[in-house]
């Protein structure tokens, strides 16, 4: 029995709550993807939806519990995504919505925030920063923080991209994961050790952001100064001591891959599958890049968990 | 009552046959692609599955059908995606198939046929040349030829993105869709004529390529001597009479596009939704372009019925 802070009967439940337009996504294997990794791989595609990331999964939870509290205000920070979603998910319920970001933050993000009729408060530095200029704002105006990881709701959000998993991707030995804050490897990992336990869950983090991944292997709470990576969407250096107790009970590994290789999965993606993905999206991809003979003939599914990306970026990674 | 050779009940029923890899595939709005055409855009997303086209859900139904007969072979002309799907379904039914393609087609539509177990046989000259080629195959080894829009399975196949269209699109004004041989202009036309009547369908084809829409016009066939255009997937020249009879019963509008109008809706659909796309699935976003006035101010579902794209020929049309 894997007992962490989320809850099975609650994460069917909010099936029930979130947008269809979030659930059910695309499972699908790319043969030439495949082909090319020495392994048999599953992408499960959580880009086709509004927000083009899986973000409005656990933003749904969170708006319309507001929404029954009557509530009218939340803030958040963000590396870009969750508060598109969040944007997205309290505009259709009369929620004003606060986003503070990094002013580093790729531009699509914020455009599309602020798009979404959001209210964005940019800082200087990095996302630790607006972690923490969120923080002050809910503060001074007493209203409702969402934090990213921490808040149930965002991991058991994510945590329905897990039963999608558990009910159609019976013959996956292996399922990669983007590690960032935590939401989704936490969410993801329980429903799979719980309804699917010979199911193998991994973690991937940048080498150039991996604290969370640190922390998992020392098994305490390890922060670093800084960070760099172009894997913008899983960024920070503090990870929250909560999350990472749960991520000790569902994870199986947590590895690092360096950025050449995020590079190299983000190119593949698109030659070999026709998807533009952000770099998060690509760690999967990197992971067995990394390690093909970990999953040499293996069945690998792989969670493509965002598409916002500036594309002059793009093209300079992926050369095209 | 809208009287076609295509019959809801079947059109239903095929739900059950189709692998549901095909099926419920997503349908949502990218906000900023909608503010870039001053209208509310819907896209139905066909490309996320194994052969990235709409195409598998008719050759599903093809295949279970020859399965059932105890056949185990069959021949298919095809423009490039017909013949992956019909290689994908054959496949998992062993079943071997034949695909007759142009020289001319996508290396990548080529490649991935291959790749897909089928064998390929490339005549000089256009789909027309190839379409006759199998004719003589099919007769040579007494096997089924696959005859796309003709055979009712293909066009109740695409229908059942009508169904979905139907159940899920209820505030869609217009639905737009790509018009080539016809299977999917017949299909999900007819399941929406039937089903909401009150949608306008208006199918879009290339000048470069405008038999079916003068026949369309006209009411008769009009063929053309030759086509030039990049949409490849819907270029063709001799109308097949059934399929246009059917197609007078529940188009409202056929229009042609200019080419430039085709690259500016590929080059949009990436800049704005993220979305590689082949020609063909950019057609229904150039009729938005070259008639920003008819389409202002409405919702507008648009079917991106393909991504197998050669990635050079891409970034060319595309500029990026």
């Amino acid at each position: 029995m894997v007992t962490t802070r989320l809850d099975l009967d609650r994460i069917r439940a909010a099936r029930e709550v979130i947008d269809p337009i979030f659930l059910d996504t695309p499972l699908y294997q790319p043969d030439a993807l495949g082909r090319e990794l020495g392994c048999a791989v599953s992408v499960k595609l959580e880009t086709a939806n509004p927000v083009r990331s899986f973000k409005g999964r656990g933003t749904e939870l969170v708006a319309s519990e507001l929404a029954a509290q009557g509530r009218t205000a939340a803030v958040c920070a963000s590396a870009g995504n969750l508060g598109q979603a969040l944007a997205w998910s309290g505009r259709r319920r009369g929620i004003d919505v606060t986003v503070v970001a990094s002013r580093g933050a790729p531009a699509a993000k914020l455009e599309r925030i602020r798009a979404l009729g959001a209210e964005l408060e940019l800082v200087d530095g990095d996302f630790e920063m607006a972690r923490a200029r969120a923080v002050d704002i809910a503060d001074e105006r007493g209203v409702r923080r969402v934090e990213d990881s921490l808040d149930i709701e965002t991991c058991e959000g994510a945590a329905t991209i897990g039963l999608e998993l558990a009910s159609d991707a019976s013959s996956v030995d292996t399922v990669l994961i983007a590690l960032g804050g935590g939401a989704m490897a936490t969410g993801v990992g329980y429903v799979l050790k719980t309804l699917s336990p010979g199911v193998e869950v991994i973690c991937v983090q940048p080498h150039g952001a991996p604290a969370m991944t640190r922390s998992w292997h020392e098994r305490r709470v390890v922060t670093t100064d800084s960070y760099d990576t172009i894997a913008d969407g899983v960024a920070g250096r503090y990870p929250i001591p909560e999350v990472l107790d749960d991520l000790l009970q569902v994870a199986d590994d947590a590895v690092l891959v360096h950025e050449a290789s995020i590079v190299t999965g983000m190119r593949l993606l698109l030659e070999r599958a026709g998807l533009v993905v952000e770099p998060s999206a690509a760690l999967g991809v990197a992971a067995i890049l990394e390690d093909r003979d970990r999953f040499a003939g293996r069945h690998v599914a792989t969670i493509v968990c965002g598409s916002n990306v500036d594309l002059d970026a793009y093209h300079r990674w992926v050369g095209a």
